[in-house]
């Protein structure tokens, strides 16, 4: 069965566990995270093709203009963005491919990429998620009330996805998400060449 | 979380085992199968309410003016039907209910429960059917032609259904279909009430 892959857009609240869930999705042979483009400086130990791919600001707008980019953002200065080829490629090569991106983000690539399948990922309640972020010990309380407030707002959108995963524990939502991804190899659409061939076959 | 099950449609060409792969998911304690209602008499050890529900031709009519069945169709002077009380008591308490029915009839309740999840299930062959149908040593090489032509002309309505199951192996069909009710309970639609009390919390 050479089918495509599957396109696989997760988002969720900072603290939800989406980054963990990713990592543990990839070590799945045929999953592959989607790399993006960013004009930022590579941090040591970073490697252009695989962190990120790092461009000029220059080739990002012409990335831009050529429309090559499924979604991007500028955050401090520098753009992020998801180039389209790389997904494709990894799709038509019977992979999925994992797109990790911000609400926004996942907007807009709704747009482009209907068929592709939504998953937000969110914490058992917002109390365990203030918890998480003041257990990282990496932000302050101010930092972690603006998060929580982000959190909030990102909620209602919850309702743009296919499928909620409570990442109460990151094994049983790895689990969750194989299993989604499994259901979404099944749908019908899927069998068209399969049931044609059989029709044909006596 | 006190949620309402899933109504599941099962439909597939005879000969494709969805009988038998109903009779294993209700052995999960979460699930039972929709009981139908009919005019023929009980044969030796049906049970009305268990079986089948036994009823008069007058009731069943009236049971058809009332509006008060999903589906129905005459065969051999009977009429069969599904009652929806059943279906909707069922679901209500929280269990998942199994419909296994043809495919006109899932045309039927689809109209009615659009929701509804529908599984189409399928042999890997229609010579693997053929096998099938041979090898059960109860009908006529006559019969087995029928039921294959039959076959062919359902295929093509596995468009109608969300998911299709090929059943290669009952253990593996069995464990697709329950991934895909897994699956299902996870669609985002489900958690309105859990957003809301998230975002109600702090």
């Amino acid at each position: 069965m050479n089918k495509e892959g599957l396109k696989i857009v997760i988002s969720g609240p900072s603290g939800s566990g989406k980054g963990t869930i990713v990592n543990k999705l990839i070590e799945n042979e045929n999953s592959i995270v989607s790399i993006s483009a960013t004009t930022r400086k590579p941090r040591v130990g970073e490697v252009d093709g695989k962190h990120y791919f790092f461009r000029s600001k220059e080739d990002f707008e012409e990335m831009i203009r050529n429309n090559e980019l499924l979604e991007y953002a500028r955050f401090c200065d520098n753009y992020y963005g998801t180039p389209k080829k790389f997904v494709e490629d990894t799709t038509a090569s019977g992979k999925n491919i994992i797109l990790e991106i911000e609400v926004e983000g996942a907007l807009q690539v709704k747009e482009i990429y209907p068929e592709a399948v939504f998953i937000f990922v969110i914490p058992p309640s917002l109390e365990e998620l203030r918890q998480r972020l003041i257990d990282r010990q990496t932000e302050t309380i101010d930092v972690i009330d603006k998060r929580l407030s982000r959190a909030k707002e990102e909620l209602p959108y919850y309702k743009e996805y296919d499928y909620l995963v409570v990442n109460d524990d990151i094994d049983s939502a790895v689990t969750s998400i194989e299993n989604i991804i499994n259901c979404e190899m099944q749908k019908s659409s899927n069998f068209k060449k399969q049931i044609e061939s059989m029709i044909k076959e006596r």
